[in-house]
């Protein structure tokens, strides 16, 4: 795997699992999944990404060279005794919210993450959705970051609101959902919950909307509004905000210059790496693509948000 | 109301409406409202409008008034015995959706379009939201448009779909909702489906997503996507999608050249109108607003949907 313009690496921990997901397309028994995997594939294709996680000892060791092959650093995924996380969930009508059928923590429950020492370098850190507790462990152990981020979701915006707001108080992104935002802030209109977070900590905050696009608010005196790309058809919606994070990341740690205009760009990476990804289940998709496909798609975004001026 | 740039006029036929509404802003009762009124406001901050629709005996003078110093050609808006139609209706939450409590049609039960004989020069027409069978009747008396569009809502989808088919047949340009858009052809995708409603008739088919901006789909390799505007506060979403199209149409009829860039810029205008529409009940904000406001946000849509090329 080549990543021509890498300047940095981008640390992710997460999830890595093993998925059963039916959709409308078709089901996967048990293919490789979790936060960890989609974020660093996709962000493999601009950066290396070093991933911390876990799994069980029957883990498929293809997936592991599978990660490799992309230039992702696998020495932070520890092989334990016991299971690999697994979930299973299905998808219907718009798919825009999965079905949990099964969470079967196994390895994960008692992960803790422990960084290879040349990790805690990392200038980029994505701490994907995982115990707030863990993603401030990992945060105290990152020496000098320039850029960190993380994701959430509901079960800890509920069950561990403390941690999670000792996290966004240490970030300088978080990814979260239009529902988790709402959950989070108790605010339903999108720019308020938004302003909300940023209290918090934040200084930017990225709203997914799922088929709807994205919305990241900053200082700036206007947030930034992407499209999602129209496709036809949705194959497997699992793991979209993952890659669209770790899309967003990986741009970022491939330019090494933090500015809006970066982020701005770097957003629609993440959206480009999104739509390729939910066109597969599990990750096949990202096995098909070359950085030049989503270079092309990236044209095609500005393409389909392009209007002249008044 | 001077209209500088304004090359032509757009015909509007619809709904001339008293609204009560309550929204978590407050509450309006039998306030100026209906499809034709918003939509023809929000034209002519473009191009004169010219009003087809009906009302009751005791509709109230300054609402014509107001009309006409907008630069509505009032004289297809007919004065009869009986009530004007009133509409009643609650929004809560997100808004997304309002609540209807009332629909008293009244006189706009036997209403139909008298078009004044120099109305039907109309280059520019747009059927908003009513029976299809009326909005085939004033496309049969509209001698050479340039540019016809229509709106309508679930309440034909369901009851005439014959007519609405026949009038999909006959104009340019379709507006509709996520919803309307995957009722009237049972596909869930919007890609799909916007791709089902050109095969219909229309050239161009714009799905209006509200908070979530919109899409235009034409025969282009790429759609357009345009987002919505950030608010902070929506008091009252009714007529946002009137004001969108009434827009959209008004600017098309002002630069009078028919081209996708002009159509893209004319949805950005079309979402410009609605950002402004909904920050106020009735027509309360469009009374506030002059043409360099609505240029002003226009920019600022610009700057919100702005990225650098890869």
């Amino acid at each position: 795997m080549v990543v021509p313009d890498a300047r940095e690496s981008v640390l992710i921990v997460g999830s890595v699992a093993l998925d059963t997901v039916e959709t409308p397309a078709g089901r996967v028994e048990r293919a490789l999944g979790g936060a960890a995997v989609y974020s660093s594939v996709a962000a493999s294709f601009f950066a290396p990404a070093r991933g911390v996680g876990v799994v069980g000892a029957a883990f498929p060791r293809q997936h592991l060279e599978f990660l490799a092959g992309r230039g992702v650093d696998i020495r932070g995924i520890k092989i334990v005794d016991g299971k690999t996380f697994h979930w299973a969930g299905s998808y219907e009508g718009d798919m825009n919210q999965a079905n949990t059928l099964a969470t079967e923590l196994n390895v994960f429950q008692s992960f803790a993450p422990d960084l290879p020492e040349d990790y805690k370098d990392s200038k980029y850190v994505f701490l994907a959705n995982i115990d707030p507790a863990l993603q401030l462990d990992v945060l105290d152990h990152v020496r000098n970051p320039k850029l960190t981020a993380c994701d959430t979701m509901n079960f800890w915006i509920s069950s561990k609101p403390d941690e999670l707001k000792k996290v966004l108080a240490r970030v300088d992104i978080a990814f979260v959902n239009d529902a988790e935002a709402r959950q989070l802030t108790g605010e339903v209109n999108i720019t308020k919950a938004a302003t909300e977070i940023r209290k918090l900590g934040p200084r930017y905050v990225i709203i997914k909307k799922g088929e709807h696009g994205s919305l990241m608010y900053c200082d700036s005196d206007y947030c930034f509004s992407a499209a999602s790309y129209p496709l036809t058809e949705v194959v497997d919606p699992t793991g979209a905000g993952d890659s669209f994070a770790g899309g967003c990341m990986g741009y970022m740690a491939s330019v090494d210059d933090f500015t809006e205009a970066n982020l701005r760009r770097a957003i629609v990476y993440g959206s480009t790496l999104a739509s390729f990804n939910v066109q597969g289940f599990s990750l096949s998709k990202f096995r098909e693509i070359t950085r030049a496909d989503v270079e092309n798609r990236y044209r095609e975004f500005q393409k389909i948000a392009f209007f002249d001026g008044a």
